[in-house]
């Protein structure tokens, strides 16, 4: 039975404090949050849990193999050193920290000390996200031709990083799992309509490999929400449209024969083939913190390297470092 | 009764024969092309009408006014000038011209001869357009925080120009007309995802006054046709989707008090305003290529200017050659 | 080639004249209308054609093979009569007739005239109709559960038939199309919400062989226009929905093992099966008219019998009797 | 502090526990169930609830103000009588009973003894509901022209209940609430498409004062989930679709004058009227459970009667009984 440490019980913590309290193979030991208001509630609700203000309480105690960090962004690289320095496995949420080296060396501290260093990238979880990769199986998809994802909403505006950093990591992330790679470079505009002091709206371009780009567009201003991703290629288009229940990922076929995929100066005058089959494929519902969760556990116990390990999140981290000086440079191509 | 010429009866050409014989106020009275099969397929639509093979032929007849000409883009600049120089008032699809010189001249000829040039940006007289438009008034909407379109569909693939300059007209077009300016300049990263020769997808941004963005979205390479123009400001987001014939138009409002728009230091993490009600407002059903050739003919009667005259048209142009040399230098912003 | 007269050029004629007068095969030869202003109109567009103001006028003219009738509902039987009397075939808009006896006098007078007797039932011509079909091929379909239809919008009301015989013939003759027969018995319930003078909105069930049942609901005074069918069976549901452009016919999958269908008395709390996949596959577009004039010359040139053939409509035109009588009875099942 | 005992701890008995340890003003006393797994379940989550086995042994005890029963519907009936006789107030679940008469003995003993007797008919408390009844106020919605209802998936079917009884009380609860009164008659046709004991499909249509129609599908055969109700009036038309999360309910206004509304014979043949703009007004969230059992012990505190009272339940019942009774004269109308 592992027994694991939660630090935060703010607005997510709770989230993870009632899935790990679930898991079979997982107790929840401790709860670490510096309110006191918070730890009563968490002493209401899991009546056996120990609690402390502190991580260095936290990690004084035996019996804690695994810490769990949902503290705000800000605070995540130091705590998850000292988690790893105390020699603890670490689910941290994203990002893991908010710049690039630090980034490394927590990565690098993670390999050194034989621990599972993992980053709560959920939608790598996600079933819509996992059914999506699946419709990009290269029989059945062909080349990639580019992704494109959009994530709007009004707000909640964060005060410590800007609409980039806040809702881009997703996208990237899984931008980067359904490619199997990282971009190459990024090319961006932002703007702060809100009047507030960092990019509210943006407009990202990413390079990847094989001249495929990512495009993704963020915004704290627009009263639609849209969690939406799209992947392009020779075959068929694939959606993954989060806030469709009931059909939450969408293949859209090219019909007709494969011999206009690459127009020549005969043929593109015409329609390049034709729109086939719309098929939405049955995706199993289920809890992607869960699954998250479930695949730390099994991580530690069978020492595998989760998919979205340190140097997974230091791709991300570098990216969003490239989108910010390109934001500041209005849009030139900076190299990740 | 004002005596029109077509210059051009091949793909686009026959619509503006329907519309134009079906005008009070205006008559069809040659068709120039220089096939002969396409000349009496003309003549046996519509009997009583004269014919020629060149734009020659059909300016040394007495009696035509004005001209319509739809013909291929690389043939416009050309032959704008000659019906100009004859007099007669042009009406001529888009892009005036390929070039901006040219362009800057054709408009000042247009002047300089007191005649009406216009051209064919027909979304201006499309019934959704003008009710987006509406629902842009300063007291509904508040401020533009940003505008973005989508133009995707699996080609048809133009040989003569990529497909920015396909498809992204519209775009620009119609964001001028919104905002009643110009952009300052652009930012736009392109591929060529299709293996040809000219690039078929692109991401494009646009920078207007007061630090408003506008973003582009064309692709030829995309299974799911969309066409989608989005107006984002303080009070309301307004949306025209030209493929939803029920709902063509939408105001998504946010809800709640105004006080949360410029977000400060103590408000700013929490949501920013609420959602509120969404609005379909009826849209009333009409062609916009006969709005189109009935303000034609209306301004030719009153001496007026229609909207998308030559330096309307310039405007386009220059945009389109900025995002061109944008695409070349990799994203970095361009001045139009 | 085939000369055909057309009875009738008010507000549905026109379309005859355009689709036939595009055939290659057929010719339109006559154009009869009582209205002077309407022969001159149609002899306006049609330079060519002959006109005249009754039927009798018609026929006496030499070399008209087939006669195409598009005039009041109340006026079709009489003219069809004419018409078959006079050798000539016939096609003519639905209901051939408004009530079952002098129907069934037509049905059997084209067959001992030995002429194609073709009612204009222009969805069994629909490509989004012939694909539902197609999706219920037994294999992928299995058994037949049920059917259901929609047909509401606001008006156009009708001052001479109910709204059951308005907008149910369409639903009828899509059932009897898709199920290969005709229903046993009616159980129907109307009212009039407008307080006009006849029944404008109805709820209708129809009893058809293996105990599958009917359902269709007819409104004039909905102000949300719907027009869609629905096929339920063993595998999949099935979908027609004429107004969604870019999805008209979509299969819902029952997914999992088929041993669930019949549910026992053990299995039958849990769920029945599971949610499957939803395909919406491709319908090639095309104008249903055309489809429906151009069966109608093959039939004549084959000596074949059309789909919709004078038994046909008389199976549709006993259900709408049917119906009436069980509506004035207040829903007690009435035999067709 | 109302100290309330629940009555059955399996498939939804749960979901009162959570929201009954959760609300002010109220407390969760004891749980009562006749399985010790579940039993020792409800001590894990709540620690300090009490427990028992049968509900003798929970009226027994001293401080139970009030009684819920979730248990199943065969055992409504003699629970909630057992429970009144015992001076408890009760909520229990849909349907109160399976028969009339008894049912009626339960709402006048509740009557007598001066107890508050409420039917769990969740929908009432449904904030989608509750705007849809706001859409339908008078001046905005004119008169009632008709409703109707879907509620149609795959399965769970029932082994004590058909369709009806297991569906259809949702809506004649919600069509009662929003017409103020109970249907008069029902004409119903049923089927066991599935070949169980009974009746899986059923289309019913209800007739209520001013003969206004009520139209209700109910299917376990579909495997395309629907949850839909609508209003038809003079004005607008108002729909509430369960699984629509972002728009559940919205208006289909009647545009331009209302001088159509009752169509003459000059103009019933045209359209009545035109389509106008459609509505979405914003639904604030939040769990119908929660409002219900609030809405219970306000009940309790003020000597209040709620909505769904012993009286609106027994409606329901009648309403079921006579649609029963329909199916079995295959139509025919029967009183209420």
């Amino acid at each position: 039975m592992l027994k694991i440490g939660l630090v935060g019980f703010g607005y997510w913590g709770p989230n993870y404090a009632r899935v790990l309290s679930d898991l079979a193979g997982a107790e929840l030991a401790v709860v670490c949050d510096p309110s006191p208001e918070r730890l009563e509630l968490a002493r209401q609700r899991y009546p056996g849990v120990a609690t402390c203000e502190d991580i260095d309480a936290l990690l004084e105690r035996d019996g804690v193999d695994a810490v769990v960090i949902a503290t705000p962004a800000s605070t995540h690289e130091a705590l998850v050193r000292r988690a790893l320095e105390a020699g603890r496995h670490v689910l941290v949420e994203k990002p893991m920290a908010l710049r690039v080296e630090p980034g490394a060396a927590l990565a690098e501290l993670a390999a050194a000390a034989g621990r599972v260093l993992m980053v709560g990238y959920t939608f790598l979880y996600n079933a819509g996200v996992r059914k999506m990769k699946e419709g990009m199986a290269p029989d059945a998809f062909g080349d990639v031709y580019y992704l494109h994802a959009t994530r709007t909403n009004l707000g909640p505006i964060r005060t410590d990083v800007n609409v980039v950093w806040d809702l881009a990591p997703h996208d990237i992330a899984i931008f980067n799992y359904l490619l199997g790679g990282e971009p190459r470079w990024a090319s961006a505009i932002g703007a702060r309509v809100l009047h507030t002091s960092r990019d509210d709206i943006a407009f990202v371009t990413l390079g990847y490999a094989n001249e495929v780009l990512g495009n993704i567009h963020v915004s704290w201003a627009d009263p639609n929400k849209v969690r939406e991703s799209v992947a392009v290629g020779t075959r068929r288009r694939v959606v993954f449209n989060d806030l469709n229940d009931g059909e939450p990922v969408r293949y859209f076929h090219r019909g007709g024969s494969d011999n206009g995929a690459t127009a020549d100066s005969f043929g593109e005058f015409k329609l390049l083939g034709r729109h086939g089959d719309i098929v939405s494929p049955k995706v199993e519902p289920g809890e992607p913190l869960k699954t998250q969760c479930l695949e730390f556990i099994e991580c530690i116990a069978r020492g595998r390297t989760p998919l979205a390990d340190g140097r997974f999140a230091l791709g991300v981290i570098r990216t969003l470092a490239a989108i910010d000086r390109s934001m500041q440079s209005k849009g030139a191509t900076v190299e990740v």
